[in-house]
């Protein structure tokens, strides 16, 4: 029985350490693939968009601002992106549980929760601001007789969608968090348990001796 | 006998946990599929459409409220997804049914549910409603002699569309929670005999004994 | 003798039941896929053309309700696809021979039916035919000199290979119905003959007994 | 000995379907991948080019016609493919031997083929009229004062090409029919070689008896 | 001893035959990938941009030459993927060592070298020339005050480039060449000293008979 | 014992080996990913853009040169990965230990990285600038007022942005170099520990002899 018991054990960690590589992995990926989709529009908006000439200065730098850091903010996530995920799958490939300890996943964890946050988290932020600004770039144009309640009306409705988003930010950290605890308390109690029984075990071979 | 009627057992709840995560993943995946491509279309058409003057102000700002909400609605579930996916790709690469207990998707369930409802449901809604008013711009202007049959011709179409659309999913719904009842009830069928099994062979095992 | 035959039987009834859930699973992928495609064409079509003033209203109007025809047929294709395909999927991935009977692919058997038929057959039609109204609103104009012959030759092409569609969905289908008719068929003989020789078998038995 | 070999002989016969059905998978998808590829550009190019006033209508008729053809028969094989592949895919996913026999793609063989020719053959020779007539259109023209010479050109790369590619295309299939016979005969040597170890086999049970 | 050095030699040489299988598919799949992405730049480019009336006569030629060339060099790789692709993956995936003798990569290998040359090497070249043209086109014109000097640094980019590009192509061969020999020649020294071992082998059985 | 560790050594030694192949597989496919990516917005941005009369030529010269270098590195990185990228994978599709050394990776890793600093270092930073200059192309007209203050802001934001990306390519190369460097000396120690083992096991067998 004790023979049995040590390598489940191990087998647990190698499990756990398994699940933070295929975490870390499908993360990156997931942030190359929103990358590559948000600041593609991004570019096509500023390319192939028609600013007429009446436009307040004001709002051209806005569109300018905020284009630049969107794309900006996507090709650092692209590039951690790039960087990692390469180390990360031939880790992963090998299905070796030794080779799990060579992953640089651990030391570049930062990084990846960086990627990740700013593609999904500043990206998205990023991406409803441009939307708006689209909005008052074509509608609140001359040739339209200035219908800034068009725009006003994009506006009004980006808000509560940004406060829903950061609401729903914060309650999925918390989750996440909670549910994160949760595991730890039941790995330390599935530890003290076999603690105990390694105690017993011992106990009773040495009374058995 | 009574051995391998437990694992069996065992082994049928945690195949309708692996089913649930499978569930999760598939529809959060496919949600973000359509989301992509929908969100695309409709900020393709918000930079690439030239409005001309004279199309009435009310169009206009009926056409920036839908665009914005049918690209925001899919931003929320394309953030939905990016932030469960990649917990759940973890654990349903790792392959433990031990693991399964430590996935989020059950914590999670209501988000994954909104994310999906959110793509297919409101999204195809708002989208059908952004070809409508896309025909209404493009159609019933000055260079075209205000064409309203074309624009109403299209609005003709879409409402009975969408009715068969509203109609679909609730049927659909419908099916699915009978689909669901049913496989409760023989789950149940299935623990009840279990118990009667192990009543039985206790009995007969007291009386053997 | 016994034992072995009827689990192979069994088997066989599961593999024709999987074999049913691949089948429809493959259809409703080949038919999100062409979905996208043919109706994302439409959609850019209908944003970027340009119309010039002297096309005759009757054209714009035809052009307006084939293109929103198209787009609505293909989006409810689209939408069965979204709600049905996650529940296959999640059975199709646990490979359990019981969860078979979970699946939801029998009883929507009927609408996996429509949105690949609606996706691939009407999908298509009407996609020749906004590729000849295309033809029409572009060479028919002023500008062009009214060139019908351009649009009249095009609408010449397209109706041969209209009725070469229709003949072949025809041919197709009976060719597939006599498929299936073979196969039930053989599957009828098979039972019938290992029903003959269970009776033999029983026979025997009792015979030896 | 005998046991043995005519599973051996059994496997052979059914790996040769298999590899039937393969080809036929690869050969539609491949057709597919083509045909949306090639039709997609051929639409974007009648949607979105600017023909001047000044081209000749014979020009616009060819063009016309040569756009019609080319998406007919890519939708025509996008069509086929549709239609077949589920079927196959559904097969090819059961992994047992005696489901190839119910597999269509020995009955639709002919569509297959005929897919696959339309959209890898046809389809390029009128692709590849389409540029000649797209550099036609776009170069002969009255603000390029009339430059027919880089239209010559162009229709001078693409005679030579037309050659060679009708040259392999012969070519191919010659190579393909010489290999299907080597292996034809080699087949045959196998059986022949076969029946005499089979007759040796049973002539020496024969004479041991 | 003698019973299992020959399999493991006869498994040596189906390893080589795979992997020259393996790597005509790979290269015949990568090729495709870049066929269609140049490719389809390069028609855009063809069909989206506005060439001025006082483009130089000779210029347009130097476009219409190099794009024809260019879409027609990708279709040819193109047309030869798909007409062994196919073939091969069939093989390919029926994981019988046998079935590698039946595969047409053998006698098709000319082709395959030439579509990947075709893609990789003459298709880059020609679409170098293509970005320099475009430069030329777009940047000498009237409007912009021809500008040739922006043309002229493009182009003085180019040239070192491609000079960079056919020195690696030439070195990357030389390499690929050196490496093969190194393989043919410790594929001899096994061979050699297998044969070697089996004469020691049928030595040695000869004096213990 | 013996004969235990001998095996396991070698399977590191491999293990190690395999490592290798898939991080230069990983490498090459994300950077030709990010290079198609990249070069084909840089494309379409040269094809679609309209450059004002009014633009400074020094601009001009700057955008023709940096969208040169642009493409030009981009094609350089994507010739190198589709040269490679074959060769790795037909070895790495084997599963053979011994084709290991038969690969290519270990002698083509200068081309290798090549490529994949190409694209992820040099590309990005080319595509900020790029990114700039389309600010200064676009917004610095007259017909927006010489609205030089937007493109300043865009440059003002890329600055800092390339900043924190070459601090951050420096952090990263650092720690992956400590990384590898205690990859090695774990290697060395569980070397120097297995020299030992075999030392005692030899001496302890000459005792027991």
């Amino acid at each position: 029985m004790y023979g049995i018991l040590l390598p489940k054990h191990r087998y647990r960690v190698a499990d756990l350490e398994w699940r933070k590589i295929y975490l870390g992995k499908a993360k990156l990926k997931s942030s190359s693939l929103i990358t590559s989709l948000l600041s593609g529009f991004a570019l096509v908006a500023l390319v192939e968009i028609g600013i007429e000439s009446d436009v307040s200065p004001g709002l051209i730098i806005a569109f300018s601002v905020c284009t630049t850091l969107l794309v900006s903010v996507h090709l650092l996530a692209l590039m951690v992106s790039t960087c990692i995920l390469p180390h990360i799958e031939a880790v992963s490939n090998v299905h070796n549980v030794n080779s799990v300890k060579e992953s640089p996943h651990e030391k570049m964890q930062l990084f990846i929760q960086m990627a990740w946050a700013f593609s999904t988290g500043l990206g998205i932020i990023l991406f409803l601001t441009e939307l708006v600004l689209l909005c008052w770039v074509k509608f609140n144009t001359k040739s339209l007789h200035y219908n800034s309640a068009a725009a006003w009306a994009s506006t009004g409705i980006v808000i509560p969608v940004g406060v829903v988003f950061i609401v729903f930010a914060f309650h999925f950290y918390k989750k996440l968090i909670a549910h994160k605890f949760d595991n730890h308390e039941r790995d330390l109690d599935a530890l003290t348990r076999m603690a105990n029984e390694l105690d017993n075990h011992n106990e009773s071979r040495i009374q058995t001796v």
